[in-house]
């Protein structure tokens, strides 16, 4: 065999500048939808060069350092932001934009989004008007210190005490067990000076429960821990995750505060030590779900860098069989690399979309709970419950399946992915357990039912969007039985429909055997009703192409992308509909060979769209920091160059060799009876 | 609410001192089981007691490593390793357990399992005498070059190549490209002194394809790098996995070897630079399949220690709703855990067994091979290939599964899942990435469906184990629809025959459909073949009980976890069966139920015994090296010990204080109009 030896470096370029050729959208106008609008994106764009083009925020370094060094670069980072927030005089959008755009999980995040919040809501107007604006211009820097070493969610087991002193007005906050160090804290470890405690408010010997207390952590003259409080960081974190951040524990040992220090807008200690309960605790239920909420947008974007990476690579690299023109095909080209990929594509399209509508039914909610109406509370926690388990556990899985997809050079710490799942993962746990919150999306899902039939006249218009779904359960039910072709899987309605269908059956079915429900029904349920939510939501954005995307390659683009979501979420659903008899095969497996068939022409049609539908996202280079997502396609390049930088690499022979290496290799040759004594070659 | 404290810490140790109190079995008989035999336990015992008596191999400090000190560790680990062997007189066989033992990826394993064994295997005799005893004590370091910057599996258009110069007898190594250098060796990077090398071979001109060579790669002397060759280490892997391996990468800039140093038992060169063509090329895979048997074993006890962990701490920790004790639930004691839990535990039981099985299968192979009988190659590597995707895949998600079921302490590094993670993640690409193993698997699937249906009157004893489920298609064909009871799922044979037709039915729907397969069918099928077959073993496993585990407490403990195995597979297997009408149900969704059902009684029947099931690994404190594994169930002390080693605990305030947290103070409080300038207590 001869053969004709080509360039694979100069290959990777030609094939993604041919991919890029091949794309007929106009990728600009896709990215407008995706943002929103063409001016959020231009103003988006300008934080991020701002940012690239600063030393402060390279990273080329970042994969080699230390948990330490990876602290201090990003404490660095966060100055530097807030210098720039001044000197470039940035909105708090902007400020915003630009942390989000850092790919690095920093302590400033749980200022921003954890201790602010809960205090500006939760704290008493005179408190708020002393520390407020210190607090908005970050002269102090907070946590929020809810989590002990023993216990998590079940706050109402929570162990650290406040004790009210009547004598002197104060509160005595007190730690009285190894388990009740509080533990995890975001940085609390070593950056912040105050922190929001969650403590069980003891009043004349009385346990009332979990109560918010302000409380000085450091000195703000020298930075060490106050009197009686012992802090530090708990260590790494699973796959060197959430690195820059000093998750951290505290201990406090009878720490007196003043009494204003109380957070107590919604309860209230009087001086003499009396409990004036709060008129609205659900108030106070708002900023769980504000991050509840922007997890689905942020997971989106993440999925979307995630897609980007591992589709570029799939262009460039080849393996495998030969193609017509002698050169291996690009593995994109496999089915079961593009039935991997494009799923993901779809999802960080769907999730991109509902963040956004989210958000915007968020600050309706907002503005009616500022006017003390609840009534929106109980649906949006429903909502956002559901889609914060979608989203985490969709993302973890995507970053992986990419990550996966992507063979050997995946495992590298330069491919991207490692990183940024590692980052990722501790989503299905913070903001709620997975797997508490879907027994609560079941709980919402049952209640709903049960109030639904308890009239004896049913009425579907009670039904909020994310119980929509139940309305097919109103006798008469006229359940369909599909076995559709695989024309009709591509009509939008056919996965819809199905999808409220499975929900309805396995809500109507867990009530029945609600008495010994099987080990794993909440998780199902609870993915069923969110999928039925989402499918319907997906019909939507697809009706809404029409208006919000100019251009009908783009709108036909985008529209397969939706139909992929829609049919790989009824794949992952075929064994309740299946079981149910929803779906049914007319001779031996025909309606799942009609579904997947659907999903593999679907497939096809998306795959020269690929490259454009992800360079859509608009992502730099300096963004995705992947030496397999580079723009430019030169992947091997980009390795070997990274490859030259690690600290191994600075000295020839490595500092184990005269400790170890060459020790060991001198015994050895001793028992072979060579006696070079490692002088010669041999 | 007033309530009594508890001390947490203290009744960790209690709840776990009660659990093996309540475990009927006897824990020392059934580890004798999963080691075969009394002595093999007490033989690797004694040898962890060396091990972690000895301060060399103190993990204490590992989680706070960086990637250099991980490579040193590793390195001063494998000289004590060996100097060890010499002053205990181990054999190779103890050494083995030795190494396994150390639950680090060292460069060593590269030496022993992958440049010892080909060199072995393939050099000429009188290479092998030269060398073979150097090998074997390590007197030289070796690695085995397979892999490029630009190539992977596909090794026939690698790009090195090796250029016979017949004027001095000589090879001429040389990489031609960028994308041509070797690329991801592991112990290349800084450790090996020499190298097995693929490279293309050339005569007169002519590619002959791949071959192997002898390449001495840095001096004796000084482990500089030989001239001609410019090596390093590829830099850090994903998640900080595989930290202490020098995976590495080397060019050659025409380098010159003897004409010996070709590996030619199986094919040769003459003098004059003829090729002499292999009697049997196969004979050469023995090394590859000898890998992925061990492959078997090996993740079977990383699931063991998955499970010991998760489970052991979901016995301690206590959260969620209140008992009867007046404390918080065990977290095990929820379904939603256990159904996670304890499925892990019965993989780790069933790769166990298997392991062994296969080795015996190896062993027996590999004396027909040394006979020239290649016969039994063809099913050896049918059954090694899905039994390493099968092993692999469930291992990579199992270990995830056990760390997530952990919660918020399951992603502090200290939980010891997060590292197993990261360095087993590989798993899933390396010798033979999965998605290439799928379609391997599935096509020898097919060359038998294929041959058994070339004959007009099929004959089953022509079948193999592994593909024995295809005698279910033979006519006259009887399809069974099942809709088991609960009951009636729990005999062992009701899952092996739905397993094996699931198995026959997707093989032939694969044939029938062969010209447009759907895009995950490979996967799809591979895993149902590869189920099918490990369903059959288990049966075995199940009826062999009564002969090799004494006790019949013991013995329903053990046929519990292997039903509950088989069980969780027809689980995941349901889409397929339901879609064939294989199993039906008789009403909405009830055979989907009696199976869950099934399950969850299985489980609750299982888990009395399940922190003695899990004793019965025998794992050490040292070996697990987990703060949620510990033995004695003490975790929160042990989290909160370990947490004050953590480095940036070391000073008091940080690094970063001066030159970023402290500016940024003071630039928000100038904002602020706040004065202080840092000085006073606000």
């Amino acid at each position: 065999m001869t053969s004709k030896v080509y360039d694979l470096n100069e290959q990777t370029g030609k094939d993604m500048a041919q991919a890029r050729a091949t794309t007929s959208i106009k990728v600009g106008v896709v990215r407008d939808y995706l943002y929103n609008s063409a001016e959020e994106w231009r103003a988006r764009s300008s934080i991020v060069q701002v940012l690239e083009n600063d030393p402060v925020f390279d990273k080329s370094q970042r994969d080699f350092m230390s948990r330490t060094e990876r602290y201090t670069r990003g404490m660095a980072l966060t100055n530097r932001i807030y210098e720039l927030q001044e000197q470039n005089n940035w909105s708090a959008q902007d400020t915003s934009i630009a942390i989000a755009t850092l790919d690095e999980q920093l302590p400033i995040h749980l200022h921003n989004v954890a201790f602010q919040p809960v205090f500006n809501l939760q704290g008493a107007p005179s408190l708020v008007e002393k520390y407020g604006a210190l607090i908005a211009s970050h002269g102090i820097f907070g946590c929020y210190l809810q989590t002990e070493l023993g216990h998590g969610t079940n706050v109402g087991r929570l162990e650290t005490t406040a004790t009210y002193i009547p004598q002197t007005q104060e509160f005595e906050i007190n730690s009285p067990t190894i388990t009740s160090s509080k533990w995890w804290i975001g940085a609390l470890g070593k950056t912040a000076t105050h922190g929001v405690v969650q403590a069980k408010l003891i009043l004349g010997g009385k346990d009332l429960g979990p109560h918010l207390f302000f409380v000085q952590l450091r000195s703000l003259k020298d930075h060490t821990p106050l009197p009686g409080i012992v802090i530090g960081d708990i260590g790494p974190k699973s796959g060197a995750g959430f690195g820059p951040t000093d998750n951290g524990f505290a201990r406090f040992d009878h720490v007196r505060i003043p009494k204003e220090q109380m957070l107590s807008k919604f309860a209230q200690v009087t001086d003499d030590g009396r409990y004036q309960q709060p008129p609205h605790a659900k108030l106070s239920y708002g900023g769980m779900l504000y991050i509840r909420a922007n997890m689905v947008t942020g997971g989106g974007w993440l999925m979307a860098k995630a897609a980007t990476v591992a589709i570029r690579y799939g262009t460039v690299r080849r393996q495998g069989e030969i193609g017509p023109d002698g050169l291996e095909k690009q593995i994109i080209s496999y089915p079961s690399t593009y039935y991997r990929l494009l799923p993901i594509l779809s999802h960080s399209y769907v999730f991109i979309q509902l963040g956004r509508q989210l958000t915007k039914a968020f600050d309706t909610m907002a503005a009616c709970l500022a006017k003390g109406d609840t009534s929106l509370l109980a649906e949006m926690h429903a909502t956002t419950s559901g889609l914060k388990v979608l989203v985490s556990s969709t993302g973890v899985q995507d970053i992986e399946v990419a990550r996966r997809s992507m063979g050997g050079h995946g495992y590298s710490a330069f491919a991207g992915l490692g990183r940024m799942y590692n980052d990722y993962l501790p989503s299905v746990t913070y903001e709620g357990d997975n797997f508490v919150l879907d027994q609560q999306v079941v709980r919402a899902a049952l209640k709903t039912l049960h109030s639904l039939f308890s009239s004896p006249k049913p009425d579907p218009s009670t039904l909020t969007p994310s119980s929509f779904y139940l309305r097919l359960l109103i006798p008469p039910v006229s359940m369909p039985v599909f076995s559709p072709s695989i024309e009709e899987w591509t009509h939008p309605t056919t996965a819809i429909v199905l999808l409220e269908w499975r929900a309805a059956l396995v809500v109507s079915d867990l009530a029945k055997n609600i008495k010994y429900p099987d080990a794993s029904v909440y998780q199902r349920v609870s993915k069923a009703v969110s999928e039925a939510f989402v499918a319907k939501q997906v019909g939507g954005m697809i009706d809404d192409l029409k208006t919000k995307l100019p251009g009908e390659r783009e709108q036909t683009a985008v529209r397969n992308i939706f139909i992929l979501y829609l049919l790989t979420t009824v794949e992952t659903g075929l064994v309740d509909l299946l079981s149910f008899n929803v779906v049914r095969s007319t001779s031996g497996g025909d309606v799942t060979r009609t579904l997947r068939v659907a999903i593999r022409r679907l497939c096809e049609e998306i795959l020269p769209e690929a490259i454009g539908l992800t360079d859509a996202f608009g992502f730099t280079d300096w963004e995705l920091d992947s030496a397999l997502g580079v723009r430019d396609g030169k992947v091997y390049e980009a390795l070997w160059n990274r490859a030259q930088q690690e600290p191994l690499n600075k000295t020839v022979v490595p500092e184990a060799y005269g400790g170890s290496i060459r020790p060991m290799l001198l015994r050895g040759q001793k028992q072979a009876g060579v006696t070079t004594d490692g002088k010669a070659k041999l």
